[in-house]
Formats: C-alpha cells, sequence, structure tokens
C-alpha cells in the first residue's frame, strides 16, 4: 500500500494565510489512485486562531501534536509580520513551539515512511532559528528578515551561530544528526515552490509536477527571489 | 481619507483553499500609511466550514452579507472539484449563491469607492456561470472545467449562452449593465495573478508591485497558464 504522509502545520496568532496555506493546498492535492496521500492536521494552542485575516478551528491541540509527534514526517511552520515575531518568540508559546520544534529535529526519520522533514516558510525560519536547529546550516528566509533571522539564531546559540543567510526561493538546510531533514522556504509564495520540493524529494518529480500543473503554478528554481 | 475597499469572500464546503487565500493574502499585504486598505469579511452559509483540508470561522454569514450586499466593492468566488460542483449548483445553497452574484453584477459601483468588481477564482467561475451573468461573454475558469464552464452557461440561459472560454491566467469579462467588472482567474494559484491585476485596477500598478514584492511572488502574464 502506498505510504501515507502525516503533515502538522503550526497555526498561531498572526501566522500569514499563504504561508500555511501554500503548502496545505500542494500536499492535499487529490492523489491518483494507488499513490502515497498527504494527510494534513493544524494545530494551534488556541481554538479558533485567527492567523492574518482569516479564522481556523485548528484540527488538534498543540498538547495533542506535541504528544504525538513522532507520527509525523511533516512539520510546517509558518512565518508572521517580524514585529510580531519579536515579541512571540520569547513568549510561553513561542518557548513551546521552539521546543517542539527542536523535539521533532531530534526524532528518528519516520519508521513508516523513512522521511522527517522540517519546513519553514517565510519567517517561520525565526521560530526554527530559535530553537537552536539552524545553527552552522545555510538557510533563507522573507527578504525583509535576513538581519532577524541571523538575531535569532545567534541569540539561540548564545553568541555566534554560524548561521549564513541566503537570498533563495527555499534552501535544502541539510539534515539533523537523528535524520530530520530542515528546509526553509524565502517568503509566502515561495512555499509553494518549497513544497514541490518536499514532494519530489518524497515521492518523485512526476507527482510534484502534477501537482504543479493541478495548481496552475509554473514552479520556480531554487535560485534566489527576483533575481 | 483613502478609501477602504471591502471584499466579501464566499466560503463553502469543498471550496479550494488557494482559490481564496490567494486573494485574501494579496488584499490583506499591510498598507503603506495613507494608502487604501482592503478589509476582508468571509462569510458562508455554515460556520465552521470545511474547505479544502482547513476549517475556517467565516466572519459573517451568509444572510448578513446578501443584506448588506451594496456595502462591497469586491466579490470573490472560489472555486471546487467540478465533481462537487455539479450537485452544489443545483442545491439550495448553491442557487442563494447564484442569486447573490446576480444581485451584486447589478448593483451600481459603490459610491464610496468608485468600482464593484466579481471575481471568480478557478472553478468559481461555473457559479458565476450558473447565474447566467457570464453570457456573451469571453471568460476562464481551471484548465479541466473549460467544458463544464460553458455547459452550466448554456444551461443558465436556457440554449446557447454565446459564452467563449479561453485559456488564460485571468480574464477581464468586461462589465455588467449595471457597470460591476467581472474578473475570472484561472486555476488555483492564478486567482494571485488576477487579485494583483485587480489592485493595479482599483489602486495603481506601483501598489500591486509592492504587493507582488511582499508576497516573493513573481507575476506572470495575463496569457494563457502553461503556454
Amino acid at each position: 500500500m502506498a505510504p501515507v504522509f502525516s503533515i502538522a502545520v503550526l497555526l498561531y496568532p498572526g501566522a500569514d494565510v499563504m504561508d500555511f496555506s501554500g503548502p496545505v493546498e500542494i500536499f492535499s492535492t487529490r492523489p491518483q489512485p494507488g499513490e502515497p496521500e498527504f494527510k494534513i492536521t493544524t494545530f494551534a494552542h488556541n481554538s479558533p486562531v485567527k492567523a492574518g485575516a482569516l479564522v481556523y478551528v485548528p484540527h488538534a491541540s498543540f498538547a495533542e501534536v506535541e504528544s504525538r509527534l513522532e507520527e509525523y514526517d511533516i512539520l510546517v511552520v509558518p512565518g508572521a509580520h517580524p514585529d510580531m515575531l519579536k515579541t512571540f518568540i520569547p513568549s510561553e508559546e513561542g518557548k513551546q513551539i521552539a521546543g517542539l520544534v527542536r523535539r521533532f529535529a531530534g526524532l528518528k526519520p519516520r519508521g513508516e515512511t523513512g522521511y522527517r522533514v522540517v519546513q519553514s516558510v517565510c519567517t517561520g525560519a525565526l521560530l526554527l532559528a530559535a530553537s537552536g536547529i539552524l545553527a552552522g546550516r545555510t538557510v533563507t528566509t522573507h527578504h525583509i528578515a535576513y538581519d532577524a533571522l541571523k538575531q535569532v539564531a545567534d541569540q539561540a546559540a548564545g553568541g555566534e551561530s554560524g548561521v549564513n543567510v541566503v537570498r533563495k526561493r527555499w534552501v535544502d538546510a541539510g539534515i539533523t544528526e537523528a535524520g530530520v531533514r530542515i528546509v526553509n522556504a524565502g517568503g509566502v509564495t515561495s512555499g509553494i515552490d518549497a513544497s514541490l520540493w518536499v514532494v519530489e524529494l518524497l515521492v518523485g518529480k512526476e507527482r510534484a509536477a502534477l501537482m504543479a500543473e493541478v495548481a496552475e503554478f509554473e514552479r520556480r528554481g531554487e535560485e534566489g527571489w527576483g533575481v
């Protein structure tokens, strides 16, 4: 039987709509018979949760996903306006999110599928940075937050983090010691490109191409946005 | 004072996430000081409403928006899988939506802003077709639904509707007798391009370019998707 990839999508107040809706749209494209499926579980500390201009009822609570973290193949972490993240990251919820990301990055690849991916979109990379998992890596984020990303990573490292921020649509930032792949999308719509690349990695180029066609999305290369 | 454009975004069970999230993302980009704002109101027959893989709490009920329809500048109508629309369009809710679209298309441009736009995304064009407002127009929709769109338009016309379906990212289908502009986006992500074009029309090229930059979205021309 084709595997089912389970995707946990973090929601929080002020999260950018497109940052998570892009990945959700791509991953939830109707599969062809016999093809792997992607199952979406949104989760948040509160329900309902207002993200951008829309209001959502998450499928699960933060605690529920936290308690079954090893059941997820992909963790999607969207961004928000950097001003909002500046106060959110040091908050109790922000710390719990950083803790969750750190724990996910320390899990072995999931037995059922052989994969584990943590995927930030846009300034969601700042939440990954706060967890410390980006230290020493080449990463990206929204183009207004390149400096902020470096600062958060350095702060988490208690000094120079060795983080190298580049202008790309998405970055494969390598795997953690446990074997979890870290992927950073650039700003907002870059999350669509990054998700298609994750599909390529997990299922294959053909499936990614079909998903892009269904979404009438002309894929853009990994290279920097606007260059 | 800069005008505030009010946008009513229809949600319904099975509506495609990106079809309405694309427009919401673009229209809700933070304005520069003194620039026109776009205010989003989602509405649905039921609350919460499951659209694609996500669950939403609409800002208003269908009846509320129906009773204050003249207060909205833009009506966004997302699509869904054509199989779902086949049963949804003749349903009581589907008929009410067609009625709402027809009434909106018959309103004069809003006094406060001088505009009124009905914007379908993807197979949302089928709901516009069911309302009869596409008769005699050149229109577009998702590429798997070109024939279905023509059929629904002909059925609404009780014969040949004179609808001409073309392969484009979006189409300016002209204005109604009352002065409401009809815009059809192609499939899914085309709604982003169509929304940027609507912003260009209502506010100007510069604002649309800034919104695209914030979203790290490289705009695609009006010409057919995939050509």
